[in-house]
């Protein structure tokens, strides 16, 4: 049982018609920066934010996600996004997520795995001192399944080169999690997502990219239900992913 | 003066690390983001917000916006959108709006015209009989100079095709305003933002493109502080714009 409400933190949403895609639906780049948005919201209450770790010129980033919606939030309605923390250890933080409709019904989960890196370096800093952590966290599991491990995609059905643009890039100056999701998504086209929604997102973010940077972006939909994707530079992915469809 | 607070409306925030430019500030689409956001939080004040003209199959969409920083806020800074209605006709409403840092002061002014569509004829809709905007007309004034009058350009220093994607895409299935931005940004180089800002924007959505569509991106920069471009299709203008920008 909790009893530290610290260990929890919920945020709650209106989903606007200007937020919504083209199915009238919360999309699936606004869970992304949800995801983020409710992370630094938590790490703020505790005063150890972004302000914190920047000192050390030091700073969170998103290693993995996980996402599993059994539907999207519609235009007009609210929602809410819970957060804690499962567990931690040197390298990484696994943080999961709930989300829930306004009644209160579960609609979708998350896990993601964080890590700090240090922005002169880019190498991973050591988190295990870090008490606000591990004085925080929570006995509460998951409902999602653990990410499976991602491949590169070699054997393509689809190859496209991407040259990231300035907006792409973000205060590191590297390229945005967001900004790796819209590529993927944008692999397919509107039509099938009118069909089919994702109901399952696993994504890896493997090597930092820069503005500038052109890539390979490989899709394999031979299992136009279950996407493999990954954006590579030679043999080096920058981040993988896989996409799982349901029919609506 | 102001006796009515439903006149006004004002809404603040924090700049989170996450949301950032490289250039460690709050990007220009942000500014649009909130700026769409403030209107309809607005609105939804007075209890007309999308709800009650998506009942006629109706919509506000974004005409023409004007935005003057002198400067934007920082990485983990306090900021405020203020908006109210300056003017309307049978066409289209005016709406301003200031930008203050978190003393108040003012750092930034808006100018935005829009207008309702039917979403079935996609053709403008009379609101001169909508009671909510005629008894919210202020008489507060912006410090924006208005629009001048944007040209297609015929004279391009660059040209640039591009296809429009899912994610370009919103609730109206047509590109969506914040992504035609990104577009023009992305006509300039991350050198170019780290050492200018864009202390004005003129920009004005002309004819809606669709997902799937492709346009030419069309850029004169020879006064590399006053560029204009347009997106265009032949003769036909999607969305014409200027920047102006001042060294740091």
């Amino acid at each position: 049982m909790e009893t530290n409400n610290s260990k929890k933190f919920t945020q709650k949403y209106l989903l606007t018609a200007a937020e919504c895609n083209p199915e009238r639906e919360m999309p699936l780049t606004l869970v992304m920066s949800r995801i983020i948005e409710v992370a630094t919201l938590h790490a703020n209450a505790w005063g150890v934010g972004y302000s914190k770790l920047i000192e050390a010129n030091q700073g969170w980033v998103l290693s993995r996600v996980t996402v599993e919606m059994t539907r999207y939030p519609r235009v007009n309605e609210q929602y809410s996004f819970t957060t804690w923390i499962e567990n931690y250890n040197r390298h990484f933080s696994q943080r999961n997520m709930e989300i829930c409709d306004k009644d209160g019904v579960v609609i979708g989960g998350v896990r993601t795995i964080w890590m700090v890196i240090n922005y002169a370096t880019r190498e991973g800093v050591d988190i295990s001192k870090l008490s606000y952590i591990s004085n925080n966290i929570s006995d509460r599991k998951s409902s999602v399944a653990p990410q499976g491990r991602l491949h590169m995609v070699t054997e393509a059905t689809k190859s496209t080169s991407y040259t990231f643009k300035y907006t792409d890039c973000d205060i590191n100056r590297h390229v945005n999690t967001v900004k790796y999701l819209e590529l993927l998504m944008n692999q397919f086209p509107l039509e099938k997502y009118d069909k089919q929604l994702v109901r399952r997102l696993e994504i890896a973010f493997m090597h930092e990219t820069r503005c500038g940077d052109t890539v390979e972006v490989n899709l394999n939909d031979n299992d136009g239900l279950d996407c493999k994707l990954s954006v590579d530079s030679g043999r080096l992915s920058h981040c993988r992913a896989r996409f799982c469809f349901s029919p609506r």
